[in-house]
């Protein structure tokens, strides 16, 4: 397939629009390779393990959710000239999704609440709120362990979810008065959880992005390259 | 004792100078109340619950980490009126250390350090480097647990500490040229962790900075009023 | 009435869409108190006596025109910490109407012009300009004195009024291209006299502002607590 | 005298470095004219009158504390390119002496603290403050009236004075902590008088700057033209 | 003709609200004079030769495409000062069309496209596009010399003009886009032309928009100043 | 040599410390390639010519006097993307020395002052005067021609030069006052050759900068990559 096909394929599925101003310039074709795509990979992040993978597959794309190139550059030295290479010299392309496909119908929020059988969803101003029949247990197995609860939770009638970092006083707040009993998204921190106005659950930024690139790859008969953070708690 | 001179003892042990930029106006007498001290109590944070036990003790005079007024306020609704509310009634003082007592000799890094048993220490921009004696589920066991290990920790001889939300690349990149074989800090964010040079450590923020205020507490005769977040590791 | 009942008829009564940008966080309920209120107190300025006499007078809300936060707070210290112990202690809600009222139809300017018996009247782009049957002694009269005349002053056929400090250059031609002999504001400044193209009426502030509340008391069936500033000309 | 070494004598009397940073390029020579000196008016402002006399006294030269192109401009129309007609086409300089005359040495406030004869005097960070022997009768009889006082005035022991418009809350602060019974400034806004922690003696701009200009030119032998405001109480 | 009917003319001509924001403050009236037009005089600039010129023709009015009053001045001295002074003592008017000329139907851009016979135009977001007759020998001849070419001219049956300094990255690819096979416009940056994805032929700002001004004054039967800049080329 | 040794000696030679504040993060190691550098290439601008003679000759290192990532760019696409393919491929490092080797002591400036013969210089706060025995005709015919002399050149005694884009106001306005009778530099714009008070000489970029480059390649036995803009004056 063409470039230019698949971009515009890409766009259908998580149109730029959607996308937070600070993405400007930072999604869709970050790293241009050859014009013909033949074999595409798919994965969270473009780390080095990935890239390596993807070029041992002869990939001519990879489709990820963060891109490699957020803080713009003057300079390629050190690690990022190491994935640069290998991205360059493998004319591997690089197409990048990131809040344009957490918006997305059926981009990384609804592949979460899916994951975790949410019903009755309704949209907060970002993520959702829904009727979740899991036990905090059950919900941890499915986002593979990793998982901390603040606060007491009483029950889970009512679940919000963010996928990434969606621990916001704001988002809290619009939460609660959309009658959520509990609020699960990543990276809570203390000044945040102390005012929290609802119990939180925090899992890690991997499990709660990763399954809706996973879904994608399955999809679109991609390859799914999965790299999750080794994690190891000690009690 | 006297406001004033109690203020001036303060400044001797945590002096303002050391302070961040971003502390200015957020440090030192941040709520005004009786002008005469007889009876202090000490937390990390201003929360409900600590000003309540505070109030209930009869202080004149609450020592934190962390002020209740981050955020300038031109209006006092919600839960902030109720807190303020509590503590202007009970004619309470509230005096902050933040990033001033992070630095100061005996301070906030200090603290964890000295609780960790850290030896033979050289000094980061932020934190310190320090060899550690004790094994990871050692160092758990004396931060009251919630500690995550992200990477293989492959041994502990040099560990690098920063109390407080230190996982920084910068901090990371100079702890590595130090020797450091490991961070331990708090609030780890997954892009940071994706390109950490060196295993990290990541405990809870209260963990990490609690014990120079306990410690504080302890030397000065002060009540120390203990709340740390309830957090519940979900396996 | 609950207090959400309230608010509700303030915002009828001075939309906070008319306010301009820089009243954003300083209007509306900038202190909050018990939930009902039942005795309601007015004001220009929420100043020390004001807030006593309010506390004395058992009142649940207090209706003012300038917010006692105007600066963003990080701290509550010396006069300001006094006078929010008052309030808070007191219970005592505090709702403010600032340039929204300033516009609000029937509200300061509207006052002003009623007062001084001006007729056909037409909008300035702050302030309006109207027929005026009153000599300035009678002006004076009526505004309580401490009028000062800057330049002379042929007849006062039309009449342009800005309710507070609107002196100001542009509003000044604003109001000579639209016919006006005069200008009633406060607070000129040397720079603009200098260059006034139309002679200028200065009164006080208080003098302007004041008759709008007072009104709004006398309407609503409120208390009004007069404080003038006390001003002594000294020939 | 030749216009440089004219320069050069006003910058010993009033050194540029003593300016504030919002007078950079607004002091000095602000209008080029003839670069021989030989005769030289002097005024507080300068006004269409004030050129006019100065032009007819066949002046090459007019010293001002007031910039007459305070404000940058990209065009001269209206009354800005009448004025700038009038001084160009007669080649008189204008030469600009503002803060840095302020706090000059016998500069503005000393003249204001001789004229009204206060003695024992220490600087403030603007200004001064010192004993006064006159009442204030006296005192606004030698600044022509227009004098207003706001608060009770107690006795006038110690005077605090800033010649321009001083009334600002951090240096009302810094006098009363200095000793001062009242302040003696000018333009005095609504929201500063409702705090002041010290009664405030308002007087015009006029009154308080013109007399070290008028003293100036008698030292020099220069011209003094005089336009002051016309200010008309009304009772 | 009046002042105020001639201006009215001109924003027929040239709107000003086709301007550049940059522009604002910057056109029409930036200087005035007599309130009667009889003469009218037209240039590219305000040099000190034009401004001498048009006041010995007795002009009332200098139509220009620059402002002389480019920067804001808060100072009249060297050679602006002399520059206003002739101005300002003649009693001329100066009135500036700008990027509202330059983007005007028959303005700065059509002025040129007449002058090198381009035929068959569409326009750019700045300038146009256009088939051109010529050889870059004749453009060269009818632009008054001057001119270099940068890269191999392989043809020049679609030309991109900009009058004045359009070598912009983003102008020079949407030329190239739109089928330009060269690009004309003044002041080419060596940054520039390195990346250039077309040749580029520049000529001096002066050959480029002095026609539009000439043939303006032509058709209103005013009389145009020439004063082109003195290059000499050397081989 | 390690590459390590060969950036000691290049900042000993252009020290990082005399470079502008714009060009932080833009000089040194912009691309990182092989860590031991046995051939190194020189060159003005790492064009795509430059790099393809750079790789074909086996480079490890190329040296050049402007960065090809200028901009900090958040994607590699088009034809930086083709050019980083180019360098990383070839694991070439490159070197940038821009307004550093400016400045430094036989550098830019000092090479050019050479070429055209210039004795008794004294330097200007950017570039230098000197004395200069050359005509004008020699000068372009050491410079490679495409030299234009805008106004009138009376005679060459004192010449300033700015290698690159030195035609500023304020230098030009410094270069007379130290006695200059012509300004040599590169991209004179308009506006500024109206105002310009002494007569401009304008050669291209390349020909200021690249001398400088050839030098430092034939002291160090590098070779230079010699790629000049194709200019063509048309008569």
């Amino acid at each position: 397939m063409d470039l230019r096909a698949f971009i515009d394929e890409m766009e259908l599925l998580a149109p730029p629009s959607l996308a937070e101003e600070f993405d400007c310039g930072r999604i869709g074709l970050v790293v241009e390779g050859r014009p013909d795509i033949s074999r595409v990979c798919c994965a969270l992040d473009a780390t080095p393990y990935v890239v390596q993978q993807a070029a041992g597959a002869g990939a001519d794309m990879l489709v990820v959710h963060h891109t490699p190139l957020w803080t713009p550059v003057t300079a390629l030295t050190g690690p990022i000239a190491t994935l640069m290479r290998q991205m360059l010299t493998a004319e591997m392309n690089i197409y990048v999704m990131h809040t344009n496909f957490d918006r997305a119908p059926g981009g990384v929020n609804d592949a979460l609440a899916e994951l975790i059988s949410l019903s009755d969803t309704t949209p907060l101003s970002l993520g959702l709120v829904g009727s979740c029949p899991l036990t905090i247990a059950e919900i941890s197995q499915r986002l593979g362990g990793n998982i901390r609860v603040w606060g007491e939770l009483p029950s889970l009638s009512r679940l919000a979810i963010v996928a990434g970092s969606g621990f916001d006083p704001v988002l809290l707040a619009e939460a609660k008065e959309r009658g959520a009993d509990a609020f699960l998204s990543a990276e809570l921190r203390h000044a945040v959880a102390r005012a929290a106005p609802l119990p939180c659950i925090e899992a890690t930024h991997y499990a709660l992005e990763a399954p809706a690139m996973r879904r994608l790859a399955a999809r679109k008969g991609w390859q799914y390259i999965d790299d999750p953070p080794k994690i190891h708690p000690v009690v």
